[in-house]
């Protein structure tokens, strides 16, 4: 029983270190689209969001420490795909009345990525018994799932409304 | 008014380009995650999602259609890196208990990028006044919802047991 709990373990610490690669990656890139951002409402969601993720680096340094080990990034090619699209957004789209629209685009998809990350990691810590890892997880996802609502509700109101305008 | 209206246009083009060579790239990748598979359970969910998944291939051809531009791809670095991460895992943990965890995981990011860009898509789409398209994307927005739940309550039952038996 330990071999195979063991495994449950490294997968969980792996996906550990996905993340916390991601939310350093976010927390470089949100000033650069707060900066982009051509709407007032978007760009204090991202400066807001940038906020929160300072303390979702935070809980998941205690999450390495409740399962002893070392807070350690691992490439996580997932997140640098949706980035480098955000990107490419920012590039293509710059001046456009539509910039805003892509850029809420490319922050909700990183958004869901993490969604199904903390979904994933809060399960596993529950079924490892690290209850407290799981609270912290579940706390982190419950702001990732606001952020994505916040980010529909300017997407439908403020921004598309941009982008029609004469 | 005509160019802004065309700005956002060329960004729902565009970004259907990206789905559409994202969910050829799934339609590859599903086959794959269901010959690894080691639940009865997961392995039948990602059959029947590959059969979705080719109705999602021609909803989105009907999309192109209605903008009267032909179904084409466009390379997407965020499906890229997800399933790139979901083979990586298929290697490290081939023979491990906790396979089916890790699959899972990688399958649920597939799905919460899906989510991501078929809501973005749906909320221009009616925007545009696309109302036909609007219903496409709606469809398959929840269908990949379902999945998404359907994946969530396999991994709550029966793979995390799994990864636990002795």
């Amino acid at each position: 029983m330990a071999k195979e709990l063991k495994k449950l373990d490294e997968l969980f610490h792996d996906t550990l270190k996905d993340i916390y690669f991601a939310e350093k990656k976010i927390l470089a890139t949100l000033p650069k689209m707060a900066k982009a951002a051509q709407s007032d409402d978007l760009r204090a969601a991202f400066e807001k969001h940038r906020g929160e993720t300072e303390g979702h680096v935070v809980r998941l340094e205690q999450v390495f420490e409740i399962i002893e080990e070392k807070p350690e990034g691992k490439t996580c090619a997932a997140i640098m795909g949706i980035t480098d699209e955000g990107a490419e957004i920012m590039e293509e789209y710059k001046g456009s009345p539509a910039l805003d629209a892509g850029l809420l685009a490319a922050a909700q998809a990183v958004e869901h990525y993490e969604i199904s990350r903390y979904g994933t990691l809060r399960t596993w810590a529950e079924e490892l018994g690290l209850d407290e890892a799981a609270s912290l997880l579940e706390a982190t996802l419950e702001e990732e799932e606001a952020t994505d609502q916040a980010l529909t509700d300017i997407a439908e109101s403020v921004v598309n409304q941009e982008a029609e305008a004469a």
